[in-house]
């Protein structure tokens, strides 16, 4: 027997109905994922091909955000920046919202926009978190994101059981905000390993060191991080990893320095001296401005390196 | 019964006559196992009292390094920079070497000094290796020290077991210099990355996160690295690490400096762009220049969060 | 016979009604010499001892800036910051504005600000320029002010007469938000040139050179900048300027972080590389950080070179 | 009556023997203008062409440097790097030098080696200054090179007629190796505003700003440098500059990332922190290996403006 995703609904004590706002990358992949683990799924999506795509999965599209908030028990937004994050919420909640529904904003945008929409949605009545993830497509697909959450425990433990159903590891960063703050925190820290382990196997392997005696010393020495492990960006050095795959995949050069841009106005506004975040920023811009937005973030390492015309 | 390093040696099959020059900080405890190891020391330091120090243990002290040199079989030196290790060089083989006699150069100096030290030793008919070591003071007290060992293959097997004597992990990096390659570069990355780290801890508690929990996300996620996990120069998150004893011990501002200051003249010399690394080096220069050099690199962090008065 | 306000009112064919909001360091300075160039003075300020410093040299109080705007031809608002600028605009037309009334706004905020201001001015039925000002505190006394204004040819001739009664030089830089835009840019310059000639000067000095000559011979060849000339940042090569008096008086390093935050923040959202501004932005945070905000921004030269004590 | 070579020596007071090493496109027009001037010139190059080009125009070709200073009453030396100053006068000095010669480093290096040079010179008798130049090889052929020198006032006062044959500024820095330091410094500074002004440019450009009409403002403001004046790297602003020619001609890329590292090297040596003169030195180095090296270092602005394409 086929288990559909009605029939998963019913079998399931936790199964609910899930409004979806933004219906993208990441966004289509989360929602399938929460329709096969048995929820009903409103969508929305500015585009009315994305929200016919969903429709064909078994979802019920709505034209305006207010109706399909009403109508929800969960509502996540996954969408690309401050102000669409600020206006969408503004918009769907002016005409009041159902107290019980729990608004999950897992967009990466300022923590303030987030302190700002918990306050209107507090002030509305209903309750909201800040769950901004990590793990890019493969982890959306492949429902093993991590979400880091900012709201109380009470919130935290509330919307932790229906999270899974897209992630693997449901993480309490503090009050809200506090989950984008993390991630905006840990993916300036990633962008200036990246850029330092690009710089650092070049001089390496300029100097004469073989990059793979090279690496294999570093990794198990005090220069390790994620970047030299994991995706390092010598092509060969991980071969399941973008490097070894002329840089596709991965996390694209443009999400980062989307971040760097954010963790510079966060930054800016808390008075913290980020001279290493904000030099990876600008690197990373200049990447952009090259052409080299949709490669993997480790594509520094083919940057700086010498042509081989040198 | 005690083992005595009279007896130790002549316990050990291995046991020979080995010239160390260069009786500081390292130097005195590296020498001080390799007596514990049987070995006969041989010494020589500018400094008389060093020296002497040394006496005390049971070596024998040398007045000039060319005698030394053809009384030992291993020569080890510990020095400060590329003019004294080349001058000392220059001076020890310039009556001609004892051909069997291996030459182990321990000091961080630039690879061009050990390929240039090499080539004289090899004229000479004797052999050199360069091996610089990571793991600080403690490192040398506890005999725990990291070889990175540049030479031919054979010449690494010869040294290895000797090596053991002072460290635990003796690498081959490859060719001569290539152990100095490997330090800096390793080192040059360790700088960025505490830097990174200190800039990314105050960003994250600026913005409101629990250092606790920030470094716990951090650290099973990908900006995490040696310096967030090991060190991390937010006090308290390692108990046992310099941070928490107010930056004392552990691997000294003036020490990273310098080690910078090898990775920006490689860098020039080979045409490597570093950007974080340079940066790092003139933050740390900066860091000089206050009156920091005796603290622990990490103290990168308290020199950028703000003042309580602020 | 001694020339009041009143009189020079009377003999002036152009005087008219000013409001002005926004009386701190600069504003109540530029709005005195209006009133000293024969205008009519409304005021308003959130600080009701800053409007009473006006009113007792012979401004109108408002109570709010609703009723200051319809009771004036020229507007001029000088003010902290993005969000206060928007607020301000956003109340004191709410309730339409005269037509012919000119608003101009001198504070230094984001041209997008500027954008949106005029937008809503305009819709309102009246016109709006920005007029960032450079000169500081001594400017706004001596009316030596420069203005940079972002309008139509029309508008910009339509103020320029009235703005030389606070300035000596009126600049016609664009379109809206041309003149923040103009400010935000050449600011940022400033303070690579600063950081850069504090940077010289320290390593000038420390390799063996005469500050004094050394400063005479980059005053005459490619090294020479505005910084340079005008407000060397060591003490004695500029008797008049700041750093020859411990640095104080002249532009804050407050402010010109305030300004480099602007551009960090113009630089993200026009996907431009600045990495020597982004760069300058985090060292002066840092100076902030360490109690600097309130000295002349070439106390970076200070906080750069050796202590006596290494 | 045309005024040949030997006649303008005749005719002259001052007209002397000159020995030059160094043949280059600087060296080959220095050594012809001093030709022109009236005085004898022995040459030497690595390169036979070069000699013989000189040759042809009259010069007398020596096969080794010691016989050219012992023929000699100046010597000029105008070499690519340390490396080969330092062995040039080790060997052109080591049978003895004529105790009247007067030898002159115009190469860009290192003040310490002017410094061990001189140290050298003088201990086999004769006399050396330092004497870099700036004006590059326009300068050199029109005789308008600004010379910095590094010497005793008697020195100077020795050299400076003789110098103005080849430039019209001839400065005096300070003592041995103070023309070198001023040289480096300058050059730092320069580096520093022309990636400056290309950053900023493309800023105000990508803001809205019209090129010319910001350059205007910032040239009659704090921003205003050489580089924004002189050689504004957005072409068209200065008609006949290199931005203007597609980048070519003026002081390339490759030159200016050597005095960088030089800048480097001395700032390192003497503990002084550079953070925008490191930066610029990697951000040049970085063009460099994009095969950038030949063009003016101005390229910097089309090297980081957004790509047609994005």
């Amino acid at each position: 027997m086929k288990v559909t995703p009605q029939l998963a609904r019913m079998m399931s004590t936790n199964a609910t109905t899930v409004g979806f706002i933004g219906l993208g990358q990441m966004g289509n992949r989360m929602a399938t994922n929460l329709m096969n683990k048995g929820h009903k799924l409103n969508v929305y999506d500015v585009s009315s091909d994305a929200a016919n795509a969903m429709k064909a999965k078994g979802a019920q599209v709505f034209s305006n955000t207010r109706e399909l908030a009403k109508a929800s028990e969960f509502v996540v937004t996954m969408l690309p920046n401050n102000d669409i994050v600020t206006q969408t919420y503004e918009d769907m909640i002016k005409d009041g919202v159902n107290k019980n529904t729990m608004f999950v904003d897992s967009s990466t945008v300022d923590p303030n926009v987030s302190k700002h929409v918990q306050k209107i949605v507090s002030a509305a009545g209903a309750s909201f978190v800040d769950a901004p993830v990590s793990g890019g497509v493969m982890g959306a697909q492949n429902a093993t994101l991590t979400f880091m959450v900012g709201g109380t425990t009470d919130e935290y433990n509330r919307v932790k059981g229906f999270l899974e159903g897209m992630g693997k590891r449901i993480t309490h960063c503090g009050t809200y905000g506090m989950g984008e703050a993390a991630k905006i925190c840990n993916n300036m820290m990633l962008a200036i390993s990246m850029v330092g382990t690009a710089e650092t196997m070049n001089l390496a392997v300029r100097l004469g060191l073989d990059p793979k005696v090279f690496n294999e010393i570093i990794n198990s020495s005090t220069g390790r991080s994620w970047a030299s492990e994991i995706n390092n960006p010598v092509p060969g050095l991980n071969p399941t990893a973008p490097p070894s795959d002329n840089y596709n995949g991965g996390f694209s050069t443009a999400l980062i320095t989307k971040d760097l841009g954010l963790a510079s106005s966060v930054a800016t506004m808390s008075n913290s001296p980020i001279p290493l975040g904000a030099l990876s920023h600008h690197i990373y811009r200049l990447m952009l401005s090259k052409g080299l937005g949709n490669k993997d973030f480790s594509v520094i390492y083919d940057f700086i390196k010498n042509d081989s015309s040198k």
